[in-house]
Parts: C-alpha cells; structure tokens; sequence
C-alpha cells in the first residue's frame, strides 16, 4: 500500500544545480533522490522539498516527503536509500506521516551563513564559507541584523513569486563570531517563517557591506522600510549556505491544522 | 642576499601523497611549494617543514623555512607566492629569520582529530572527518586520554627511526564533544615534544576502540607500559587529521638555545 515517508536529507551542495529537478541533464538533489527512490523501490515518485536550495547551497536538515508502496521497514528503506545514494548525500532519518507536506507544514526554516575573515586563503574552508580579507566590524553587522527581527516586508532582499507577498517574519537573526589562527570565523543565523528567493545571500550581502562600512546603518534600516534593493551588492557565494533545519509543529498540531494551509505563496533560497 | 624565511602553511591534505617530497610524479606539500618559490624567485630551494604530515593530512599551521634571495618585501613575497600556489595550498603570514630551523627550534606540535559520530553518513563532513556511527563512550576516551599526559615511552604507539628513543612528553591530550543534529562532533586535541610516525591516528585508533569497549582502561594503561602495540587496531584515517600548530620559543630564547639543538631523533605523523 502506497504511504507518505517523510525524511531528512543532507547534502553537499557544490555539485548541483540546487534542489529542484530541471529539464535536460543537470545535476539536481530532487532528481538524485527520485532516482535512488526509483532504483530501491522501483517506483517513479515525486519527491517534495520544504526549502528549494539554490545552485551550490549545502543542507544538514532539508526535508522531504514522498508516497512509496514499501514493506519492508523505515530502517530498511534508509539504509538502502543511503546506500544508493552518492556520498554527498545522505537521508538522516525517515519514517511514515499521512498527509505530511514539507513547505505547507513547515512553520520555519533557520539557515546558517559561514564567513571565513582571513588576511590570507583558509584552504580548509575554501568549499563552505565566503572568505574576505576585509575588515569587518561586528557591533555594526549585529545591529543591522538586530533590525530584521520580526515581521516586515523584506522587498529590498529578494524578489516573490509573482503578484505575491514579500512580508516574512524573522524569528532569528545573529551573528556569532570564532577566533581562528589567522582570522575569524563569522557565523550568521536567520531563522523565518519563509524566504524570499536569494534572501539569505542577499541579506549576508548586505551586513557585510555594512561590516566594511560602505552601507551606513540608517542606509540599511531605510532600505529595509522602504523596500528597495540596494545598488552594489553582491550576493553572498552560495557555498557559504546551509539549510540547518525546517521546523514544524508536533504531529497532533499538524493534523488539527489539515485544511488550513497558507496557499503557496513563497519562495526559498 | 639570501636570507632564511621562515613562514606558517595551511593545507587541505587530500590531494597529496604527504608533505615530504617524493622521487617520481607524485603530488607533495613540500614538492608544491618549491615550485611556487621558484616560480616567484627563480631560484631551486629546498624546503624544510616542522612535521612531516602523512597523505592525505592537513594543516592549519605548519612552520616551513626556506633560504632565498628577495628584494621587494616579506608582504609581496607572501602574495606572490599565494598567487601562485594552488587552492588547497596557502601561506598565512612569512617573515626573515636568521638561523631558524623549523624543526629542531619546535617546543610542541599540537594536532586536532575529529570524528563524527552519528548513524547516518554526514555528507559535509565526509572529507574532514572520522565518521563512525558506533556508539562511543565519552568517559572512557577521556579516561584513557588523560592517562598519555606527561613524558612516556610511546613504543606502543608508533615506530621510531631506527635505534632511535620512543619517549615523548605530552603536554594535552583531550576530547571535546559537541552536539549535532543527529550525532556528535568529537574533536581530540593532542599536543607533545615531537611525535612518532603515524602515532596521533594510532592513538585516536585504540582511544575509540576504547570508546566502543572493545579495549578495556586497564589493557591500554598496560599497552602503554608495556610499549607493544595493540593488535587488531586500526589507524584513524588521515582526513580527520591536522597539524593545528607548531609552537616555538620566542626569538630572543631561540638565539640563546643555539648550538644545544637536540638531534634529529623524531618523525611525525
């Protein structure tokens, strides 16, 4: 009997095209999945993401879901699955949930941005982190991000489906800094209900020019207010991105909520 | 004028055969970097390196010197030299140093293992980590750790040179643990005099085999007293392995020291 598995997934996201499947041969986690779920259970499916990942953005806890006809047990299907997957690829759980959608459910996604701050290259980072030589000054990064908490319309960081909202609420925005040998190691947390496309990297973008000082506080907050993208900023290399989590309310939650999902109406990284 | 360099090197091990150069086409850290130096100087130099990493090890800070003649500044040379090497090869800081010998002048080398233990492969981790999904008894690794402090022979964990003394002092050996989201993040820090070959991966081999209770706390304080290898142990693989730092004297010490260098009785990992 066909049933609805939900799993976490983590991967490497350097030698894809991000998460959703896209027509012709390009490498993607969506149809990496589809296809070790096709080679396992010999079944064609459609696997459902709660974040559509961008090209090169890593995830240690995406979450899918998919209907499959399985008999043999949950731990059984992950092994499998983890066997027939590449190695930059992996399920770290699975188990069955009736009605379980990823985006619809899901009550909010934390991502994790990794900044290397070095005088010189940290080849040990080279593959999941942004390294910049410039000087950056962190009461002035935290203060920005300060101002982001909450519910706003986040237009000057990421562009909506369209004709939809650009209003998010942001239940976390932090930076916590490392000393390394020869540098910092700058971690920046932005937990929200949902994002915009490119939102994070837009954002990173942004904070950093603030660090450096080319973007004066009053800058950012008015940017923010009046919802326009700011000139001269670059996004945020996507191999610094991790999807960290995708937080959902309790089972019994879930179910008392079923026909009161919000339409589809965002977007993701 | 030729004067002695003396510089810190960070790696990302996994492409090469080791720092040692090697007869024959095989990638080496050394053989990278005279190559680098040469390309800048135009002059064939050999350099010397504080420890010898073994395939597939990095580094964070390795000490190398080198004798070159270089008239534009210990900055541009730094540049030049980062231009030139490759991704996974970079120089942190590089100053003049006359006499310094990067391995007869070092006090400590201090290395860092980490393991990841959790049930499922942790793809961004998978080349810089031990990953093992056993369960490991903290208290125990840290029971058996404390017991390598202080001046012993470490005959029962590595080879030396021939007819060469297997006493080395430790001056930290430690676990810490962090929790991830499905398993944990173990790291081992390790800091001695000098190091036998390959005696870091061999000691972190029985501390998890002591972690998983196959190697009970009494037979490894026997092991170490007695000086004889455990059978059946395996070496931690190299990915999880690297040369944090190599400490040093302070120059005005290290000019007083000369003349009373030790002979070069020790290898390294």
């Amino acid at each position: 009997m066909v049933a609805r598995y939900r799993a976490t997934l983590a991967y490497d996201g350097r030698a894809y095209v991000g998460f959703q499947r896209q027509a012709g041969k390009l490498a993607t986690i969506q149809g990496t999945i589809e296809t070790a779920i096709a080679h396992v259970t010999g079944q064609t499916v459609t696997v459902i993401g709660a974040g559509r990942t961008d090209t090169g953005v890593h995830a240690e806890g995406q979450v899918i879901a998919f209907d499959v006809d399985w008999r043999h047990g949950n731990e059984v299907l992950l092994r499998a699955l983890n066997a027939t997957l590449p190695p930059d690829i992996a399920l770290q759980d699975i188990r069955q949930h009736a009605g379980f959608h990823p985006r619809f459910d899901a009550e909010a996604r934390l991502y994790r941005y990794t900044i290397v701050q070095a005088a010189q290259r940290q080849p040990l980072w080279r593959q999941q982190a942004w390294q910049t030589h410039y000087e950056l000054d962190a009461d002035a990064m935290t203060a920005a991000a300060d101002v982001l908490m909450g519910e706003h319309d986040f237009a000057a960081f990421g562009k909506p489906p369209q004709g939809t909202s650009t209003t998010r609420t942001v239940y976390r925005s932090a930076w916590t800094a490392q000393p390394m040998p020869f540098g910092w190691l700058r971690l920046y947390h932005i937990e929200a209900n949902a994002f915009l496309q490119h939102m994070v990297r837009r954002i990173v973008g942004v904070l950093v020019e603030v660090g450096r000082g080319n973007i004066r506080h009053e800058a950012f907050v008015t940017a923010l207010t009046d919802g326009v993208m700011m000139n001269g900023v670059t996004l945020a290399p996507p191999e610094g991105l991790v999807l960290e989590a995708v937080r959902y309310p309790d089972d019994a939650t879930l179910l008392s909520k079923r026909g009161r999902r919000p339409p589809e109406d965002w977007n993701d990284e």
